[in-house]
């Protein structure tokens, strides 16, 4: 294992200090080492917005903490869920009144820590309201989807929910537009190369070299198939038709796209797949509105791709074309 | 070899229509299908800014394309100098009448190519004068700087030339401009893995596992010790030394740091070693006046880090201060 690390069960802590150091505009220390907050947060009679994973996927969950974008962070060890006091600070950190949407994703671990973290916020006088991703199509049929993932969608949701949150909207309106959000995405990984946690320093699951795994998540959980190697061609056309099996687009829908590299996928590569999802999608009459490129939801040094399509009406088309700006996502105009 | 291409021979062309598909804000394409253009170049009356290299490396060169960045760019094959043509058809694109500032690595290849293509313009009636960035302090000792090559510091030599051009000096100024900064600056990279050029097929060059190679290129050239795998705080320590030995900096000086993956570090590492950079120079007396973190300056799928430290004037601060826009590089206030 060579990486850039000093003590391997201390790898969060050490990031989180130059995250620190870095980036003042962005992110001030609480006194829970576990939780960032935008120097802003709390704005007075803005609906705070919150949201919390586990570390190694970065720049989430950390890096969307910014300008009309995440007020407060919950950071747990790596891949591994916050604690639910982390994400009961959190909340105090980005409660300016208005209350918060914590906007986080279907996990076991998260979606206990965040029961318990709203029990003792309503206790103390803040009302909280959540929204759940659920836009892995891979990890569940359409008719349980409830057990669906939250993965890269996240971070239209959160972009969403945060522009809602910096127009006005209150609460409930805020719950309303990152639900939207997040019901109108479909997610779909694939892996090519597995990572390793420092802490345990060998891979946690296995690709072979020569196969890819369809559908897999960012902790290597199984996918729905296990094939060799295919063109970024047909990589695109398997993902696609998974996606749009599930949420049917056609002429005149228009979409905002988010294709994340896991890790270690060389840019470039993304840019290849983006050509082949533009075609397939043009193909079919859909407009994409905006996309996003990049190493936006990571799993360490994994190699693959995540597609996310949402599709788009006019208030999420305003609310997507907000400005915004943190270590992750600087949209201008 | 896990990626995601379609025919390895044709990567790169892949690559470019992805680019130019989903950034239409970004890129215009030109007749030359190597040449990428800002949509509103070439502005009348100001400098252009070109740069050009070998692909592979994204978002450089391509993604410093932008608004107060490039205005054209030229492009190679993997890890190739592009064509003397590539390089006169980005001049002509960039030229508004008030000349050209080229702005290379140095390397060969680019050198060989660079003047031949001057050549031409100059033929052509278009003022083209060049700074060759040498930032590379492993490459050659200081005795003969002219031997170095370029690396990450072009990028902070491409955001000073291009605000300069922006903010309307003449051609001998911006020149002038881009040279102090490449000469206030200095890199050092530590490669921990290699890369797979896809046409090629496997690793162009070797690091053991357990080792790690201080100063090595970004095409794998080599640098100036193997070591066993040392601890981030290590890697720092070393590696300051080396740009410090080379260009002492001390107590009321201010630098613009960029500390960019060499493609598969997770960013939290990336973050972990800034720390251990920043508690440095921040011991020294030494002010980060600017600092990016993040994946500038890549080669491929090769895990390892580069530094690069360029000492501030108030000139320089001004420029690294302005506005600009790109794929690579957004910068807002």
């Amino acid at each position: 294992m060579n990486r850039i690390i000093n003590d391997p069960d201390q790898v969060v802590e050490d990031a989180l200090q130059g995250f620190l150091k870095a980036y003042p505009e962005y992110y001030t220390a609480t006194e829970n080492p576990r939780v960032l907050k935008t120097p802003a947060a709390p704005i007075a009679g803005k609906v705070g917005i919150v949201t919390g994973g586990g570390s190694g996927h970065e720049p989430a969950f950390l890096g969307y903490v910014g300008k009309n974008l995440l007020d407060a962070v919950a950071i747990g060890e790596i891949f591994s869920s916050p604690t639910a006091g982390a994400f009961l600070d959190a909340f105090k950190s980005a409660d300016g009144g208005a209350g918060v949407a914590c906007l986080y994703g279907n996990y076991a671990g998260d979606n206990m820590n965040v029961k318990m973290a709203i029990k003792k916020a309503t206790a103390a006088g803040i009302a909280v309201k959540t929204v759940v991703a659920n836009d892995d199509v891979a990890s569940a049929p359409a008719s349980e989807k409830e057990k669906r993932r939250g993965v890269a969608g996240e971070i239209l949701m959160w972009k969403v929910g945060a522009a809602a949150a910096a127009k006005g909207y209150d609460l409930d309106g805020v719950i309303a537009a990152a639900q939207k959000a997040i019901d109108q995405c479909r997610s779909i990984g694939i892996g090519l190369s597995s990572c390793t946690i420092p802490a345990v320093g060998k891979p946690n699951f296995f690709i072979e070299d020569g196969t890819m795994e369809i559908g897999i998540g960012h902790h290597g959980e199984p996918g729905v198939e296990i094939s060799p190697i295919q063109s970024a061609s047909a990589m695109a056309e398997t993902m696609l038709n998974l996606v749009l099996n599930d949420r049917p687009l056609g002429k005149g829908d228009e979409v905002a796209l988010l294709i994340s590299g896991l890790g270690a996928t060389p840019v470039m590569e993304l840019y290849i797949y983006y050509a082949e999802i533009e075609k397939r999608l043009s193909a079919r009459g859909v407009a994409i509105h905006r996309r996003y490129v990049g190493n936006y939801f990571t799993s360490l040094e994994m190699m693959g791709v995540t597609l996310t399509v949402m599709k788009l009406d006019d208030e999420l088309k305003a609310l997507i074309d907000v400005p915004a700006q943190s270590l992750g996502l600087t949209q201008v105009e």
